[in-house]
C-alpha cells in the first residue's frame, strides 16, 4: 500500500523504513531537504511541498502527519485538508491533544477527508521492535489502513498469548487497538504516558532509597553501600517489578552506575499534564500520575518560591535562619538521632 | 545439596518442590502435619518438630525458615540457634524487616551459627518461573549455599542479556544477588516491593482515568468508551509501559473486563510501610509511593475521619450539608461546566 | 451610592443587606419572586426582571451579579450587556472561571460596558464580619466602585497592622485589593480556595492522625485517646496553628466530638481544580493542593475502579483473595507487628 | 511557686522571663555561664549545675529541661532521675519523641520521680504572647504545676470563645491542655508540627503558582504580575484562610516582597517525621503532611538521585538529552501550547 509521510524526524523517518521493509511504498516529505534526500535514496520517493506529496499519491490518498504536537501539527493538517480530495485519509501519529483530534475530524469531516489519530509508542527502537500503536477514528478509515498499521506494529513475536482473548479482536494482539472514535487514540496514548511517568517515578524513587542508604544517618551496621547496576538486572529475572523501563534502566545503570552523565534535569510532554486535566475534569484522583509530573517540574528550578515562602515563615515564628551548610539543629543526622529543633 | 526448610505455605512448599526437581534433598517441617505429608509423598523428608529437623540434617546444616515475619519468624529463627550447633546457617526466605535481620544475625554469630536473610520475589508463579532473589549476609555462608540459590533462580533464560555486563558478578544474570551484609537482602526486598506498589498504583490510576472517561462530564462527542482488556493487551506489544504487572493486568481483564469480581479493598504488607520509613530517615522525597500505600490504607475505610473534618468546616464557613445524593451546587458534572459553589 | 443585584441567595441577599447597613440604596432581582419580596421589605428597591432592574438604576449603573458560576452568570451578564449603556458596570461577584472573565471583559468592552471580577470570601459570616474582596479590572471602573467595596470590606477592626505596609494602597488593609486586570480578582480568588483546601486538609489529615491513635495496633501505654475538641481549643490560643478555619473546626468539635452527623462525602467547587490546572499550565509544582483536591474526589466513592485494580494484580501474583473483614495475614495490627504476606 | 530550668535558650530564657513577670521564682543552669548570668541578673538564682540546681530547690522540686531533643535532653533526664528525690517531677518542655517519655516517665517512676512531657507552641513570640502547651503525665503531677502553667500560658485574652464549651476543662482556653498519659503530650504537640508544616506548604504552593502567573506560558492577557504583599495582607481580614501563620507571611512580604532574602533551603524538624511515621503505623493516610516534608527534603539537594533516573529512563526509550538551557521540544512554553515530544 502507499503512504504519504510528512516529517521525517526520529519517528516518522524510520516508520517509513518499517513499512518499505514490509513492502509498502512511501511518498515522503520533510522541511529539511536533506531528510527527505536520505529517505530518497533508501526507496522512497520525495516530495518537494505538501502539494507535490499529494499529487505523488494515488487517490484514495492516506497521509501520516509526524510532527511535534501543536502549531506545526495543526498548520500540516489544515493546509492538507484543502489539499486533498473526499475520501483520502490523514493520519496524526504524533503527540496531539485528543481535544485538537475531535476539533480537527470535525473540520475536515466537511469536506469529506477522513482524519485518524494514531497514538504512537515506541521510540528509538521501533523499527526493530514495531510500533504499539492507538488509533481512534471512523471505523472505514481505520479499516483501509489496516496494511500499514499490521506492517507497522510488533506483531504476535515470542510474547505470551493472554489467556481468555479468543473470539476478541486480532488486531490487539498483533499490537494496535482501534480504540474508538476521533481523539481515542490520542487519550489512550495520553493515558500510557501517564502511566509512564508514574512507573518511572517508582523507579527512581526507589533506588534512590537504595543510594541513600549509605548515607551516614544511622550506624555503620545498619548503612548499605548497594550495587544499584546489579540490583536493576537481578529484577529483571523472576521479580514482581520486571519491565521493559527497569531493562532500560538496568542497561543505564551498567554503563554509568551512579548516572554521572546525567544532569537531573527532567523535560515533560504534554500528555503527562493533559492526563491529570483529564482526571481533574473526570473527579478521578490520580495521586501518582500528579506526583510524577511534579517532580518533573521541580526539577527543573534550584529553589522554588514556594520554598523561599517556607523559609520566611520559619523565620518569623522561630527565628530559624537557613541555608546550607549553616550548622543547625535539625540537620538530618541530628534529626535522625531525635534532636529536632522547638517551634 | 541438603535443605531443612521449616513452614510449607504457598511459598515454602514451591521452593522445596523446585529444589527436588533439581536434585537436592529437602527436611521438611510445618505445624501442620498435612502438608509435612503432602510435600513427604513427594519426595521429602517430613519432621516432626524443630528438633526432629535439625537431627535428620547432616552438619553442616542450611535450614530456610519460610514464616510470616514478625513472632512466627521470630521464634523459630531463635530456637533454631539454640538447637543448631556452630558453622550452621539459617536462612530467612521470608519477609522479615531488615533491622530484625541486623539483630537476629548479631545474637546468632555469638552461637557461631551463620544468619542468611533472603528476600524472594517471585509469588505463586515461582516453582515455574524460577524466583529472584536478593540475598544478605556473610560471604561464606551465601557462597556455601550457591547450589540452593542457582536452582530456585530463573537463570538466564530467553531475557536478553544488558550489556555491559561482561565481567559483573555472573550470579546476578541467573537471578540472585548477594546484596551486602545482614539486612541487604531484606533491605532491597523492601524496596523491590516499595516500587511495585508505585507501578501497580500508576497502572491503577491510568485504568481508573480510562474508565470515567465515559462519565457523563462532557458532551458526548467528547467522551469515551473504552474496552480496557483490549488496551492492557496492546500496551503488552511494543509500548513503554509493557511489564509483568501488565501481563497479569490484561489477563485480569481479559476474564473480567470490570473487574466487578474484585472489592477494592487493598491489604498491605510491611515492605510498604518500611519504605517510607526508610525514605523519611534518609531524607530521601518519595511521593509515588508514599501516595501508593496511603491508597492502600484509604481503601479499606468507608469513609476517614479526615472526611468527616472536612465536612465539618465546610458547614461552618459555608452553610453546606453535604451527603451523597443530594442535590448540590458543586456536584461533578456542574462543576465541570463551571458552576462552582460560594465559600 | 446605588447598586443593582441580581442573585438574592445566601451570599447575594447578605451583600445586600450589609450594604443597606451602611446606607447604600439597593435595586435587586431574582428568579425567585419571594426572595425579592423578603429583600424589598428590608429597604431595597425590587426588580421583575433584568430590564426593570436596569431600568430603575440611574446612569451609570453599577450591577453586581451574584449567581452560580457557569450558564446562571454567563447568561445573565451576556443580557445585562445589551441593556445596558456605555459607561455602565456589571460586577461578578460569584466563583467565575478567571479565562472566563478575560473573555466576556473583551465582548463587553465593545459596546463600551465595563466589567469587573470580584472574588469574595466570607461565606455565611460576611454579614456580620465583612467580606474579603479581590478585584479585577480596570482603574475607572474599580475606582468609581470603591464606596461599595469599602462598604462590604471588613475594615482595620482590631486586627493588627502589618509593619511595613506604610505607604502602600491603604484599601488592602480594610479588606479589598485591586489585583490587575479581568481575571485578576478571580484568579486570586481561585487560589485562595486552593490554599483553603490544602489548609483543610493539613487540620483534617493531622486530627485523623489523632482519633486512630487510639486504634490496638499498639501496646496499650503506646496508645492514646484525644479529647478532640479540647485540642482543636488549645491551638487556638497561642499556637503556631491557630486561624479562622480552627475556630471553626474547634466550634463543630465542641459540639459533635466524633462528627457523627457529618457523612464524610465532601463536595469541590471549581476553584480547587482550576488551581491545579493552573499549576499545570505554568510548571508550578502544588502537591499538596493537588492531594487535597483528590481527597475530595475520593471521599464520593465507594471504591475507585483502580482499588480493584490493585486487588486484582495482588490476586495475579500472590494469589491473594481480598474482602473487608477476611482474616488477612497482613491486617494492619499484624503488619505493624512485622507480620507483613509475601509477594 | 519556685521552679528550676536548665536550658537558657530562646525557649528557656523566655518561659523564666514570664514566669518571673508573672510572680514565681527560678533557679537556672545552663551549660553557657554568660547564659545564667544574664537570667541571674533579671532576678532568677543562678545554678552552676544539676546538682546545685537540684540543692537550692525545695522539696517536691520542679525541674523544666527545655533542651534540643535527642542526647542533650536524655542526659540530662537521667541525671536528674538519680539527683532528685521521690516525689520531684521533671518536666521536658522540648520537642522529644514521645516514645522517648513513655519510656523515660516508666525509668523515672520506679524511683517515685514523677515526668511531665510538655510539647510548647509559641516560639520566639511566646514571651509576649504567652505559650500554647500540650501536657502529658499523671494527675498529680500535672495539677501541682498548675500555677507554671497558667502563668505561661496566653490565658482568654480577646480571642473569641467557642460557643458550647461550658462545664468544659476550663486550663483548656487559657491555653493549656493536660493531654493524656506520658507521651500524650508530645504526641499532640508532633501533630501540631506536622499540622503546620501542611498549612505552610499550602500557602506556599498558592503564592508559588500567584508568581509564575507571570510566567510567559501563556498570551499576554491571560498573564498577571500580582503584588504578593498585598494579597497576603487582604487574605487576614475576612477571608477563610486567615491565620497567625498568614500574618507572618504578610510581614515577611510587607519587608521583601520577593523573598530574595531567603535561600529556599529548608530544615524540618523531627516532629512532620514522627508525624508521618504515626500516620503509617496507625494506618491512616496524610498524603498533605507527608507532601510538606518531601518538599523540605528535596528543598536541599540540588538534584536528586531519582532525577537523574529519570533522564537515564528518557533517554534509553526515546534519545532525549536533557539539561538546562538546552533546547528542547518540551521546554514549558511549547508544551503549553501543545508541543510535546514523543515517546
Amino acid at each position: 500500500m502507499q503512504l504519504g509521510m510528512i516529517g521525517l524526524g526520529r519517528m516518522g523517518g524510520n516508520i517509513v523504513r518499517r513499512l518499505m521493509q514490509r513492502g509498502h511504498q512511501a511518498v515522503v516529505h520533510d522541511r529539511a531537504e536533506a531528510a527527505v534526500a536520505m529517505l530518497a535514496a533508501e526507496g522512497a520517493v520525495g516530495a518537494a511541498s505538501l502539494a507535490d506529496l499529494v499529487q505523488k499519491l494515488q487517490a484514495p490518498r492516506a497521509v501520516w502527519v509526524m510532527l511535534p504536537a501543536g502549531a506545526a501539527t495543526e498548520d500540516t493538517v489544515m493546509q492538507l485538508g484543502d489539499l486533498l480530495s473526499p475520501g483520502d485519509v490523514i493520519i496524526d501519529g504524533g503527540n496531539s491533544f485528543w481535544r485538537d483530534d475531535v476539533r480537527r475530524a470535525g473540520v475536515l469531516r466537511e469536506k469529506g477527508v477522513h482524519y485518524v489519530d494514531v497514538g504512537t509508542s515506541g521510540g528509538v527502537w521501533g523499527l526493530e521492535r514495531g510500533y504499539c500503536m492507538m488509533i481512534g477514528g471512523d471505523r472505514e478509515a481505520v479499516d483501509r489502513l489496516d496494511p500499514i498499521f499490521a506492517a507497522l506494529a510488533p506483531g504476535l513475536g515470542d510474547i505470551p498469548r493472554t489467556p481468555g482473548r479468543d473470539g476478541r479482536d486480532p488486531r490487539v494482539e498483533q499490537g494496535y487497538l482501534h480504540a474508538g472514535p476521533n481523539g481515542a487514540g490520542h487519550f489512550v496514548k495520553m493515558i500510557h504516558n501517564g502511566i509512564e511517568y508514574g512507573m518511572m517515578q517508582a523507579y527512581a524513587e526507589g533506588f534512590d532509597i537504595l543510594k541513600s542508604a549509605d548515607a551516614p544517618v544511622r550506624p555503620d551496621n545498619e548503612r548499605f553501600s548497594f550495587d544499584l547496576a546489579d540490583i536493576a538486572e537481578v529484577w529483571r529475572r523472576g521479580s514482581v517489578v520486571s519491565s521493559w523501563l527497569l531493562d532500560l534502566t538496568a542497561d543505564a545503570l551498567a554503563s554509568d552506575g551512579k548516572l554521572d552523565g546525567f544532569s537531573g534535569y527532567v523535560d515533560d510532554s504534554g500528555e503527562g499534564r493533559w492526563t491529570i486535566q483529564a482526571a481533574i475534569e473526570q473527579a478521578t484522583p490520580a495521586e501518582v500520575l500528579t506526583a510524577a509530573l511534579y517532580t518533573r517540574f521541580r526539577s527543573r528550578q534550584e529553589h522554588t518560591f514556594a520554598e523561599k515562602m517556607l523559609s520566611a515563615m520559619r523565620k518569623g515564628f522561630g527565628g530559624h535562619v537557613e541555608a546550607p551548610g549553616k550548622p543547625s539543629a535539625s540537620d538530618n543526622a541530628a534529626v535522625a538521632r531525635g534532636e529536632g529543633g522547638n517551634a
